[in-house]
């Protein structure tokens, strides 16, 4: 095997598909990136076995030539080949493989060389990249938002491995998405197709990481299978495996009737949060004073001291109410509405409340309130 | 008491002053911020007893008043305060304090406030700020420069304490500075006037950290003492303790006759450093084989593979020479010099070598080879 190549064009593709590769994976052949170079082009394949992320780079593009002077064939190389393309400043590079343990790769004017000595390509661990017959394709801020408004709500702790999945529903024309660690909870609906139906439940960190390779493509299309699920787009396809398992059901949780509402400023809430986590108590933990009077954020510490920071309201119905909760849910549902004023809406003291963006409906988020004792 | 200040005066002042600050200071005193307010205005001290900085905020600074409204007297903050005047958003915040043990800020229209549990000023170490009677006064790029190029080169390490010391000598109209670890060395020659004299072992780590709070105001005062040194700009006093003991002896370490002489382009040997640290064996050792047709940088490692890298040659005098080196050592002392071009001088294969910019004298580099093995 051996190819002169675009540096630019070769560094883009082993830096993305290098986003899959854990430099510690017990498996050695993983630590390696793989190129196969067919009639197609340059594949370029980095995985962990959890995640799979393939490039092509082709031997034109926009007709201009990338990949010429070439023999097909197969290689793993070390990740140091990344630095080596990062650091040389030629237009091209040249990869020279001799039986697949020993590989050269060198600028093309001659004066920077590194061999590298190669693991055989029969080690790599293929993961199965064929689409399944179950696709969705939605726009890029579709799928942007889905992730972004969602997937922080997932947990991050193993114990409970379903919660760590972002659920996706599809059915009825509707695709709901919803995360939850079960203190927590963000629902979000996107129309689809009517024919379209399946559940799968996705890593929430693999769709963050299909989130931000997404850059900005128009398209990605979504092939969900029985163990993975495949996302295409570009020249790129990433493969993901599925959280085995049910997700708890979560279709009761989003509250109907309501006594209590309040719309205020989004990032005047966010920094009355922030000034009141100075001096909390519990790591966290602030009050939400309501009066039709006045609305305050404060908390209150036994070693440090107190603080108090009123928030001007837009909107509010009801009576008086304080309620307990912890700020950093409060402040990434806030966030990822990404909207200028929010809406909470209350039932009572110790249950679950909403926060919604006034002016969109297809994004829920929900939080459960904390228990406090004065 | 109490005041008004403006705000961003305020913070920039609680910022400088916290930089000494070390929050897990087990002398609870030292974890809060200091502020009397006199007739001078207001001192704002943070200190950790080795580093003590002080700034002075005034009552009027250009004609603008920054402080209203006030009783003068002195209280330890938390430096949750920072936060606070971050946080906020109004021109101004006032302080009050009641008996120095309960501390109120606020923002000026009343809708944020922070209450503060404070400790007793008297538990204050109080550092010494009197300057001494040995002065020196150099322009900011002098001591820039002076930091720059020399203090990377002092030791890290705190079994032999001197060696973390940056040793300043002032004789004969000129300032020497010496930083080294021991396997390697920097030293800076700036011209002073005659009649100053003196020997300071200053820690370089507190240089840097000088450096840094001198941003870009013109001149700087070094006032050195028996036990601390005191640098002053603008209205900031910063006191740092000497480090105890005799300097070692690095007079002679500096190599008069030469046998080989290399100039070459500084970025380039950077990127062949690079380059050859992806493939050594030892951590950062990588190879200088030099002769009339080549110069290269090369290293090889048993596990990964090898890589060579040549320079283009600006000039060269000697026969062939191979010298091993720790590429970290020789890296920054390169940029340490900050010139497009470098000169290496060697004697031989185990004899430390000098790296100097063509164009200035005042400042050397010396770096002790390495052995190894084939």
């Amino acid at each position: 095997m051996r190819f002169t190549i675009n540096r630019e064009e070769f560094l883009k593709g082993l830096t993305t598909a290098s986003r899959a590769i854990n430099a510690k994976n017990p498996i050695a052949a993983l630590t390696n990136v793989k190129l196969d170079l067919n009639e197609n082009g340059l594949f370029i394949t980095g995985s962990n076995r959890d995640l799979t992320i393939r490039i092509l780079v082709p031997y034109f593009l926009n007709e201009k030539e990338i990949i010429r002077n070439y023999q097909q064939g197969s290689v793993l190389l070390n990740l140091k080949v990344i630095e080596f393309c990062r650091e040389v400043k030629t237009e091209e590079v040249v990869l020279d493989v001799n039986d697949e343990t020993i590989a050269t790769i060198s600028s093309s004017n001659g004066n920077n060389e590194m061999t590298l000595q190669c693991i055989k390509v029969e080690e790599y661990y293929d993961v199965d990249l064929d689409p399944d017959t179950t696709e969705i394709t939605l726009t890029n801020t579709e799928f942007h938002e889905m992730v972004n408004q969602t997937a922080f709500a997932a947990s991050l702790k193993e114990q409970r491995l379903i919660l760590t999945a972002m659920n996706l529903e599809a059915n009825n024309g509707m695709l709901t998405v919803t995360a939850t660690d079960s203190a927590r909870m963000a629902r979000k609906e996107i129309r689809i197709p009517d024919n379209i139906n399946f559940v799968a439940n996705i890593p929430a960190k693999m769709m963050v990481e299909v989130d931000h390779l997404l850059e900005n493509q128009e398209y990605i299309t979504i092939s969900i299978g029985d163990k993975k699920t495949l996302f295409s787009f570009d020249r790129i396809v990433v493969a993901t495996t599925l959280v085995a398992g049910e997700y708890p059901n979560t279709k009761n949780i989003v509250p109907h009737a309501t006594n209590y509402s309040l719309q205020v400023n989004a990032q005047e809430v966010l920094s009355a949060i922030r000034l009141a986590n100075l001096v909390t108590e519990r790591e966290n933990v602030v009050d939400l004073n309501m009066s039709v009077e006045e609305v305050q954020i404060s908390a209150k510490s036994s070693q440090t001291g107190s603080g108090v920071n009123k928030i001007e309201v837009f909107k509010f119905e009801g009576s008086n109410l304080r309620i307990s909760f912890n700020s950093e849910y409060v402040s990434s549902a806030i966030k990822a509405l990404g909207s200028e004023d929010v809406e909470f809406s209350f039932i009572g003291e110790m249950k679950p409340f909403v926060i919604k963006n006034p002016n969109d409906d297809s994004i829920i988020q929900i939080v459960t309130p904390v228990r406090t004792y004065y």
